[in-house]
């Protein structure tokens, strides 16, 4: 007897129709013999409008009530897909965050996991029910409810099967797999059978949307093995494992575009050491994650530096930016939200040379222009204007994937 | 510095405007000096929403699951009205009942209070938070989430007063008072400046919708001062309170309506000790709540027994009776919704002879048929067509109160 942990997300689980197609699929995985854990997101559209009526009561709400208020959308879920199962015959059971002790840091609106109690979740399961948690939620050491931040139901997914030792966490969502790059792009787009987490999470990280990134992370540390399934279609989906000799040969495994980043640029700062650790210190006291960064040195002994953000932290990191103008006594800080990051992704890249020139070169000819460059063992990722980020997906894949 | 607990209720808090104007109110509360412990019900039209949503999964959804659901309702008013109080420049923090360890029976849809853990209220109000409480909800003993059921914010709040030792519990409501009778029928009807819990109670259990009954229960166990005042209105509203030697010329405090309620009659049962007892010890152990009841003699030693319950209760109640009717090898059991009860309530009634015959002279009077007639200290109930409730709450009112 396996023991399966099953997500689904906002849309899968959209309207009670939908539940109960849910309800179908995890009822399968039951009768096949497995022990079910199933983890739910908000009714698609839900969180927004708890959002929505936030908005109406204060410009800038509570972070603490923010959370109050979001994680009812979750709780919402769970009771109907457990009145669901219950109804069509199965003994199941819901729980919220705080009921199986997702403990998580205090950090309201993008709480990170700490630990989760399986001591309840095990009872259940050995009485044989179905155990539907709530995703996206947790509770800080003071009980107060926290969030993970959007696509979290994701890593809470990934984390009760790492602390319950799952043998597989499925994650159902819209698309049947993770693809070599967004199939509305790109319309000859392959899906992969499999794709080791490293890749994975540097697709995610830049902008595939099909697994939250910190849930690729978590699956990474844990070695749970993920599944990218459809809700609404049969079919293998896509496995996330170790990375495995046999994989050896694949040269370039997805191509990522994200264009909600903003590039935030300060210059004529003093071109000595700690400037950069001060910046990114301060960025990170504020919970602001910090995507690409590029340092390059101007005139007199003065550098400037380069990083992006996600759109959401723009105020936030604003805030912080003018503090640290005045502090290292910065000529200017300029923000550009016009651009796009486009990232080719592959483990390949560790052992076959060239790829950085390739891409280069495919940008070249497409007469697009490169403003921001980084690297690492498996991506290479360029900032380029958002008007031609669609182009460069297509250019970039149809270099790599359709030579073959 | 006195304490004050102030209860809103789903209308007083139906839309993020309503909100903002509740937060006002207790802002002013807080601002002439008082700690403030505020319970809120869900949204008007909410928990019917959310009940709607189980009904499409399920045409007999658990009642944990209902209860998990329904409670989001209220999670999401204190969050909004935290919001509205900090946005406004105050302290305050939101809490679920199980937050505050709000314990209840483990009866889903209609669990008792069993106790309140006071500790982290009391640090929140000692740092001058205004504390926002959930209404309605609570958690049973294995911290599985349960209901009051219909009007439980009203018992959370008298609770939450007496665990604290408030000084007051202010219910605030859509009328701005107790009434002699509902306004609405009685365009005459006039507001009382004080009332006992005594005859609060009975107007409660009695259809008066102004408070829950359990919650008068408790404030008179606990010995709580209630007052109903009105959400949307200045005025002095209506204290509860112990009753007091200066009450006893009150003649009758209150007429009542109650059109909810369904009479059972079980016919032809043997005219032996143990009967009655058999058969409501069944009822309540199916948790279900029986209101007036009368027994008659029939032919041949054999008897009849009639009571009322409430019309929520009555598929439970038919599933009981007809279980009994086997048992105890009854002739018949017939269910009657078209029924109203109307009740005349007043301490006085210890002291004064003569209000029953005054009660039925009055319907006589008037051609209304009594069809069951139940009496205690402070109250005579009559159970009449429901056609004719309008105009016995009607007829009974200018008798009692228009003669002064």
């Amino acid at each position: 007897m396996a023991l399966i942990v099953q997500k689904f997300g906002g849309t899968s689980v959209g309207n009670p129709e939908r539940i109960k197609n849910v309800a179908g699929t995890v009822i399968k995985e039951k009768l096949a013999g497995n022990q079910v854990v199933v983890v739910v997101s908000a009714m698609s559209g839900q969180t927004d409008q708890l959002i929505g009526l936030c908005r109406q009561i204060s410009d800038n709400p509570s972070k603490r009530e923010m959370d109050m208020m979001v994680s009812t959308g979750e709780q919402v879920t769970i009771a109907l897909l457990a009145m669901a199962l219950i109804d069509q015959g199965h003994d199941a059971i819901s729980y919220n965050g705080w009921q199986v002790g997702i403990r998580t840091t205090a950090e309201y609106s993008k709480a990170k996991i700490l630990d989760i109690d399986t001591k309840l979740m095990r009872e259940s399961l050995a009485a044989g029910k179905i155990i539907v948690v709530a995703g996206f939620q947790g509770i800080d050491m003071k009980n107060n409810i926290t969030t993970l931040g959007r696509g979290g139901s994701d890593t809470t997914a990934v984390a009760v099967a790492a602390a319950l030792k799952a043998d597989r966490c499925d994650i159902y969502t819209d698309v049947d797999g993770v693809y070599t790059a967004d199939p509305r792009i790109v319309p000859d787009a392959r899906r992969l059978d499999r794709i080791s987490h490293d890749e994975m999470l540097e697709l995610a990280s830049m902008g595939s949307k099909v697994l939250h990134d910190r849930s690729v992370i978590f699956a990474m540390k844990y070695n749970v093995p993920l599944r990218v399934v459809s809700s609404f279609a049969e079919g293998p989906g896509t496995l996330i494992v170790k990375e495995s000799a046999d994989m050896e040969d694949v040269l370039i495994s997805g191509i990522a575009k994200k264009d909600n980043e903003v590039r935030v640029n300060i210059a004529g700062i003093p071109d000595k050491p700690g400037v950069a650790s001060t910046i990114f210190k301060q960025l990170a006291d504020a919970n602001i994650n910090v995507n690409m960064i590029v340092q390059s040195v101007g005139k007199e002994g003065h550098s400037q530096i380069s990083f992006t953000v996600i759109n959401t932290d723009l105020d936030e990191a604003k805030k912080v930016m003018a503090k640290l103008q005045t502090e290292l006594g910065a000529e200017s800080v300029t923000y550009d939200a016009d651009i796009a990051i486009v990232s080719v992704v592959g483990v390949g890249m560790k052992v076959y040379a060239g790829i950085a020139a390739a891409v280069f070169d495919e940008l070249a000819k497409n007469s697009i222009n490169l403003e921001m460059i980084s690297t690492s063992e498996i991506k290479i990722s360029v900032v380029i204007r958002k008007a031609d980020a669609e182009k460069t997906v297509q250019a970039l894949h149809k270099r790599f994937f359709l030579q073959a």
